[in-house]
């Protein structure tokens, strides 16, 4: 549709097309300049029939289970792991090329794992397996601002405590905490569902099971993709992944080492200056709600010294989880792949 | 009142008796063995009048202002930090033994910061100033368990993230949140007034405006205070203070070295056997609100090997910032002073 495209209509499905993630996928793909042909929408046969606009046109979503995916080129896929590790396999099989955002690949060296502003170049790598990973929200935040400065002034350990909203267990995380909420402010006891606790008021140390060494699940897919988003398996990064009561948007507090001096003031010039980041000047730092939600880039604010170590940094990141998080960033993947690899 | 106190009667006075942690010391006090013998509730002068309980008396609240400390044996201080400089050194000068939690005397070295499960031994320097401090919530948190931690094995770089509940900043910020939370559940937008930003499902990077390094002025606090609670000026500490949308609990997430092996096994049975601290097993990390609120230990949790560096640990902490964080610890400062000093 734009010149810089190729001109060809790509037939696309929305695999979780009425989740959070999918439904921002369609809003995000509505907007978007890419040469859509065919658009399929799939998702369980609960919500099959249900019809959604993308632009200007309500189309019927389909039932996921046994559609046939060789008519599709591009498949986006925003639903659980389990389900993604099974069907997006089966599509790739069919001939589309799956973008997914589930996790079930992270750990996979023949599925590239993409951040357009990080590691464009390993997307050609996506021919082996037909599927490109999007990392975690937390993940990408992390990537996008950690490539630069390991760039310019190489990486030493780095530790990351993660905030993750509700809305990252998808819309049954959102329910939860504002039923919890209402039952709260209305002097009842709260109903415990998605979550194993109550979430509302309440904050948990961590997002995801215990694996068999202590970190969570959610930890160790965020340290997995982040070495294998800066092509170093070696970086020394340690992740705590929080759940806190809030709906939309990831906040990051960051703390690393440079292998040489970077000042703050140095480094938050420099990050203004990458790609999909916009640095926050002024007396208060970037938040989730007021800086982030809505907006494509990625927030950077606090950039200050640390000053208990030589040649330390700590910065705070905020970034919205279903947009550059989620959607977005398959949106870009998916445009980077029309224009230079189909 | 009991045998191993020393069976003399102190008169006291709470200054600030109306607030959060004014109405815990009020409990606590009430609950406690101290031999109490006049006990003076003092407030601003729109809360004079007001009457409060205390072991089934009720007690009128006076006005601070102007108020004669010279009766006064223990005088707790629980206002704001400007209000505390003045009033505490008042009440110091005309005899009484100020125990402070504002954070005014964090950088006077001639006031002892204590928590009597860590520097109970460095109390006895109350008597240059008459002033003795105690430490911000998650100062308290941390030294409890960064002091057995390097008792056994030595402390290197330790990196922490506060999450601080909206407690913290009183009962203004209590209302705040509750505020806007019903706001927003009924449609209409939130009043801002004790935070600078929204706190109702937002985070905030921040919890105190930031001084000339960066840093906030309570992660300063926090490290400051910790370095003089282990007694160890040289600690690599380094701090961010979160805000987050929770009534009550201060949850850290820890990152720290240590000078000698330790594995995650023994460090939890080490911190289990560690005065005031309980050591979660199981699955699940503990929460503020249920495995800290109302509780009088700070509650450790998902202790576990930091992966990718060695002799490194994570762990969480979880504690009521208006007990142990607080007026518990002012109470345990008295008991320890009755007990030994007076």
């Amino acid at each position: 549709m734009t010149d810089d495209l190729t001109g060809r209509q790509f037939d696309i499905a929305v695999v979780g097309a009425t989740g959070l993630v999918g439904e921002m996928l369609l809003e995000l793909l509505g907007e978007s300049d890419l040469p859509l042909g065919q658009v399929t929408l799939l998702a369980s046969a609960e919500s099959a029939g249900r019809r959604l606009a993308l632009r200007g046109h309500h189309l019927a979503v389909r039932a996921l289970d046994g559609f046939d995916f060789s008519g599709v080129q591009i498949a986006f896929f925003a639903v659980p792991e389990a389900l993604a590790r099974e069907e997006a396999q089966r599509a790739a099989e069919a001939g589309a090329i799956v973008i997914d955002c589930s996790g079930a690949f992270a750990a996979d060296q023949d599925v590239p794992v993409i951040v357009p502003e990080v590691n464009a170049d390993m997307l050609a790598d996506f021919r082996e397996r037909g599927i490109i990973a999007s990392p975690s929200p937390a993940a990408i935040q992390l990537a996008m601002v950690l490539k630069p400065l390991g760039d310019q002034a190489g990486l030493g350990a780095v530790n990351v405590t993660v905030c993750e909203p509700v809305s990252s267990a998808g819309r049954p995380g959102v329910d939860e905490l504002a039923g919890q909420t209402a039952r709260l402010l209305n002097g009842q006891s709260p109903e415990v569902k998605a979550f194993d606790r109550q979430i509302a008021f309440n904050a948990h140390p961590e997002t995801s099971p215990a694996l068999q060494s202590g970190a969570s699940r959610a930890e160790v897919r965020l340290v997995l993709e982040v070495l294998r988003l800066l092509g170093d398996p070696g970086l020394r990064l340690n992740a705590t992944c929080l759940r806190i009561p809030v709906f939309f948007g990831t906040s990051l507090a960051v703390q690393l080492e440079t292998a040489q001096p970077l000042a703050p003031e140095e480094a938050a010039v420099m990050l203004a200056s990458a790609p999909g980041l916009v640095v926050s000047e002024g007396p208060l730092g970037a938040t989730a709600l007021e800086d982030a939600v809505g907006q494509d880039s990625v927030r950077v604010s606090r950039v200050r010294a640390d000053v208990s170590r030589e040649q330390s940094l700590n910065l705070s990141l905020v970034a919205d989880n279903l947009r550059k998080g989620a959607a977005l960033n398959c949106v870009q993947i998916a445009r980077l792949l029309i224009k230079d690899h189909l």
